[in-house]
């Protein structure tokens, strides 16, 4: 199942020549979603061919640089003619904003638009294979995080072991995998968990949108395998970053190994930093011991299953 | 005195990856000046270098592909830290909406935000040395067309023949240009009138917004140095042109004809000429013989005073 992360925009609240305003893409196999959606959105999907065929937008706080491509989106998408429906998730209180931009010039979509307000700690979407759950984030605003979470996949399948039992390469082997006992040949039923290890858990992504470093980031992230953290200073601009409830690299990176995620991105970088973020990189680095990006806009990032399960 | 047109958004109503939806901002000498704001309209203005220091925003009509940039520049200009008020200028009727979207999710920026709603026929602007006015267009909605009006310039000052007369090479040449009468050192006293020519018209630039080709862009147009026109389609595709309220190539051509304009832009470019807007050019060619260019964003147009006058 490939899971992958488009960065569509990676500046802080002002946009510079080569970051745009907030905005992720995310494919998981045929579903599509955004989170976040800062002006010009729509444009940078085109650039790097993301399709648009998202059913969900996530939103994680509706200051500007975060919500202002949420009208034009929805209207290229009229006019490109979808008849999907699109929920648009907010948080709690800002369900009323978010429809007064939508509609302060426009009319209404020929499509069906259903905007949901969410607290934290709600499963927003449950897809069966993953869902997507928000978990509280600090910023001086009403804001959420979202975690993406796979379901249990099944366990290894222990070919060697399969064949010393005598269970013939075909069918059966598929069938122990999906959990289901077999009979051989000489009557000996063979049990999936003698062939087949514990379910092991599928892959997260978190996204913390804007914030402080928090222990609910800590707790969404524990043992995810990509977590995308505000990152808006370096450690020279920390008061900055308590004051405008943004997090500097180096707290990232705290987060990220307190949590023991598998990588690090970081994001939401401010315009100080258009010349070279290699400080930032450093600084997470040195505090948590992981891969750290930087992202930049139209990074791709593959989320692999991870090795270590 | 230097005028300057530079394109910041050439697309129709939906951008491709070449084109953001429409902005254009104007300079002269010191004063920039934007008409429209489409979504992405402030990177627009950071990748081309136009400056921040907007006095006027002037929107031809209010769908999306011309305003959704409002609010997100207003944003950045308070975190610029602006303080010079902002007048924005938009079809009669259309004032609350304009609010609505500018304060939809945005507190009230820290400058002050001046809304006007204007009708054809108004001069918006007097700046002594040129006027904006509004003049009448078609387009299924509230919408007016913008003429920069330079005021009249001096007439030629005819320097062989003030010579001729007997006029020092000096202050009084500066003086007679000026409009005052100088005496000569026999007691002779000169008339401007005896050595300076009629007034010359100076420049005209006029920007149409989203328009069907209409009497009244032609009257507007009357001899302007440029003319920037609605030129969503070609020929090929007039039906839906009068359907939409856009004009097609070969009509916009047809008004620069008939107003005898210096220069024509075609702007507001189908997505289905990105690959090629050959036929647009040739079409308005076919219908008017002066010069024409099919705008891409970034394009900077120079505004010289006419060689005719």
């Amino acid at each position: 199942m490939s899971l992958q992360v488009t960065f569509l925009g990676t500046s802080g609240a002002v946009p510079t020549t080569d970051r745009n305003p907030s905005g992720l893409f995310v494919r998981r196999e045929g579903d599509a979603m955004l989170f976040d959606a800062g002006e010009g959105t729509q444009r940078q999907m085109m650039r790097f061919g993301t399709g648009f065929d998202v059913r969900w937008v996530f939103l994680s706080h509706l200051h500007g640089d975060h919500v202002l491509g949420i009208p034009g989106l929805l209207q290229t998408m009229d006019f490109n003619e979808r008849s999907d429906p699109l929920t648009i998730f907010t948080p709690q209180g800002t369900g009323r904003s978010i429809r007064n931009l939508i509609y302060a010039i426009g009319p209404e979509p020929s499509y069906g638009v259903d905007v949901v307000e969410v607290g934290p700690g709600e499963t927003v979407v449950d897809a069966g294979a993953y869902d997507v759950r928000t978990f509280a984030t600090e910023h001086r605003t009403r804001s959420v995080g979202y975690a993406l979470v796979e379901a249990d996949r099944k366990g290894r399948f222990d070919r060697e072991r399969a064949e010393e039992l005598g269970v013939p390469v075909g069918p059966k082997f598929s069938a122990l995998h999906e959990g289901e006992p077999v009979e051989l040949e000489d009557g000996t039923v063979i049990e999936p968990n003698q062939v087949v290890g514990p379910p092991r858990p599928g892959r997260t992504v978190v996204y913390t949108g804007d914030t402080r470093p928090v222990d609910s980031v800590v707790e969404a992230a524990s043992g995810a395998d990509l977590l995308i953290h505000d990152a808006t200073f370096a450690e020279s601009s920390d008061e900055r970053a308590r004051e405008t409830g943004h997090s500097t690299a180096r707290e990232a990176g705290e987060v990220a190994d307190r949590a023991d995620v598998e990588r690090l991105v970081l994001t939401h970088i401010s315009s100080r930093y258009a010349g070279d973020t290699g400080i930032l990189k450093a600084e997470a680095e040195a505090a948590f011991d992981g891969r750290v990006l930087v992202a930049r806009d139209g990074d791709d990032v593959d989320v692999p299953y991870s090795e270590k399960r």
